[in-house]
């Protein structure tokens, strides 16, 4: 110990206790590593990019790629467990790492009803019969069949596998309109998800998180706000959802994560209709922005109980703190840098929590997410909107 | 992005705004990295250990030591800010950092009065004179006056600089009892303090952090419990204080912060006597034990307004969230393993926050600490006592 040396990655070592790796490296990873810190287990992490969010924030994370089981094989050896910071591992490889032995959680059994829209509308169909219409489709006349089966109403595109945040969905009207995503589609040699627009009051999430042993803890639903397919706000709990329907929302959502035999977080996104009835629309198999409020509104965040249920630890309390908690998404608007603002919004409101992704701004995209809680919702989501929207050069004050 | 690549210590960058370095890698420097993460700041550590407690969970950590200039130097390379784990960085060392135009926080004039415990007893007497009777001695008769000048009664023997957790204090009756401890400090060329044993009702901490612009957030005064020097139990706020006495104490720390031009946190350890009156104890500046109990308990952490405050940016709300919160440390016992106790400790009250340093176990080595929050003081002191005594293999149920 005479001079400074620099620390070369190596394995996971010193420390009492199974390592959990994680694959991808986004704001998912660096919000769980928080977790992993208190709870003292060690995380190691598979990043795209050599400074990438996660990458930033991890003793040694191993720069590279999900889709070769080499890179996936080096990120894993030596740990007790592997999950996920998205669904975007090839399933192939997921069940080559297990016939390896590797345990992976979710496994690639449940794993593949978020990877694969079809397979999730089959499988849901057969759990919870009030799902959209929907069909697989490979040309423009199945899609237009579609559309004249629901008396020509516009319907959902969605591409089977790899959407998220927006991106791949679209709404289309006719056989049509749908011609260049089919030829996009067709190229590749995939087929489209296309399912009827509901009307829905608003949209809602159950979160829960389940162990290998099944014990589950179920969060409080809450209400997502989105825009262009974006997730850009989060009221815990969901404000005036009838008590019944909240309870009908957390069983399914117990239900779905028993059936597939899901470990980790189950995020089951909602559409409540306007008559008071559920429809699932995405299941997600990972911390999910929905569940981004517990950080600082429950007594144990989705992160912490996510590393608690793939170690098959003893989950954590999932109740809320305060009586309303609000996240609203920062993404990058207009405004270069955000640490530039931060006198101001962080003097502006001194009990807002603040989680910033390390990420550069790009018009759109998700930068980081401001909680604030308390007894008016009204205070709390002025405060969040505000702070948000600033950020975004789209509010001056 | 082709296969998966050992990523090398390299300066902090990808990101938008400063970066802090800290100088000290143990359990302090692992929450403000928590801390970091949220507000989205780059955190550089000058560690001890290749894989101690905070190397575990940052990027690139520099393995070095603190009393060499050239590590010193390394590790704030690149950084806005320089801050600290300890107090241990040689005076010397850091004035040669402020002279080559890095920024230091606490700077040296206000760190010396937390590394030097008898100019910090010089320069309080003229801020704040009721302190206990002191002196500074380098042989047994200095000690035998000093013990005369009180009536015969022991008195407390300390290491002028490095003492921490109950080393380097010491209680003697004479100046013969006293001859072994003053051996090792002549040989060391040191003098000693010495100080008289106040009667006390009970120990009490007042937290506050300070920004170079000189707006200060005060925490609640908490009673901390210390056993062979070591602080084990921190109830915040601290029961039955007298208003009055409180808010004293707050104004005291918040004096002593301004007077010494202290940045970042100020931890004032105070001792109430019987009748009612504060007598300072220590002084530390840098985020302290008294103040784990924020991470959980108040709005925002002293590890994340230390950052807040180093970074001279708005402080956060120190307000505490709930009626009581009690930290209780875990300190190493006859147990080997801390994960293996998990699944019970975690089962039996899936409310309590736990926070683990990821150091081995050594008997009386602090290890961790555990956190609950709630309306019933008693029921909350239990919790968290049978947490830690479990771990320490002193409660079996």
């Amino acid at each position: 110990m005479t001079s400074v040396t620099a620390v070369n990655a190596s394995p996971v070592s010193g420390i009492d206790g199974p390592a959990v790796a994680m694959i991808g490296g986004g704001q998912l990873a660096r919000m769980t590593a928080q977790a992993a810190i208190g709870l003292g287990v060690p995380l190691r992490v598979l990043v795209e990019e050599t400074y990438g969010s996660a990458a930033q924030v991890v003793r040694d994370p191993l720069v590279g790629d999900h889709r070769r089981l080499d890179d996936l094989r080096r990120a894993v050896e030596g740990c007790a467990v592997v999950t996920f910071d998205h669904e975007h591992v090839p399933t192939e490889h997921l069940r080559a790492l297990e016939a390896e032995g590797h345990v992976c959680r979710p496994g690639s059994r449940a794993l593949v009803y978020a990877q694969d829209k079809a397979a999730m509308r089959v499988r849901l169909g057969q759990l919870w019969p009030p799902s959209p219409r929907h069909a697989v489709v490979s040309d423009a006349r199945e899609v237009d069949d579609f559309v004249a089966a629901g008396r020509g109403r516009a319907v959902v595109l969605k591409t089977i596998r790899g959407g998220y945040d927006g991106k791949g969905v679209w709404t289309v009207a006719s056989g049509a309109d749908a011609e260049p995503v089919l030829a996009d589609a067709q190229r590749a040699g995939q087929s489209l998800l296309v399912e009827e627009r509901v009307d829905i009051a608003r949209e809602l999430s159950a979160l829960v998180v389940r162990s290998p042993s099944g014990q589950v803890a179920a969060y409080p639903v809450v209400q997502s706000v989105q825009r262009n397919g974006i997730c850009i706000e989060v009221i815990a709990p969901a404000p005036g959802l009838d008590a019944g329907l909240a309870v009908e929302a957390q069983q399914l959502a117990m239900r779905i994560a028993g059936e597939l035999d899901v470990v980790g977080v189950l995020a089951v996104e909602l559409f409540e209709t306007p008559n008071g009835r559920l429809l699932v629309n995405e299941l997600a198999m990972r911390p999910h922005n929905t569940g981004h409020w517990s950080i600082d509104g429950a007594v144990t965040s989705q992160f912490e109980n996510h590393l608690r249920a793939v170690l098959d630890l003893p989950l954590g309390d999932p109740r809320a703190r305060e009586r309303w908690t609000v996240t609203v998404n920062v993404l990058g608007g207009s405004v270069g840098s955000l640490y530039n603002g931060y006198p101001h919004v962080l003097a502006r409101d001194p009990a807002l929590r603040m989680h910033m992704y390390g990420k550069g701004v790009r018009p759109g995209r998700k930068v980081g997410h401001v909680t604030a809680y308390g007894d008016d919702l009204d205070d709390v989501l002025r405060r969040t909107r505000h702070a948000a929207g600033w950020f975004a050069g789209e509010v001056e004050e």
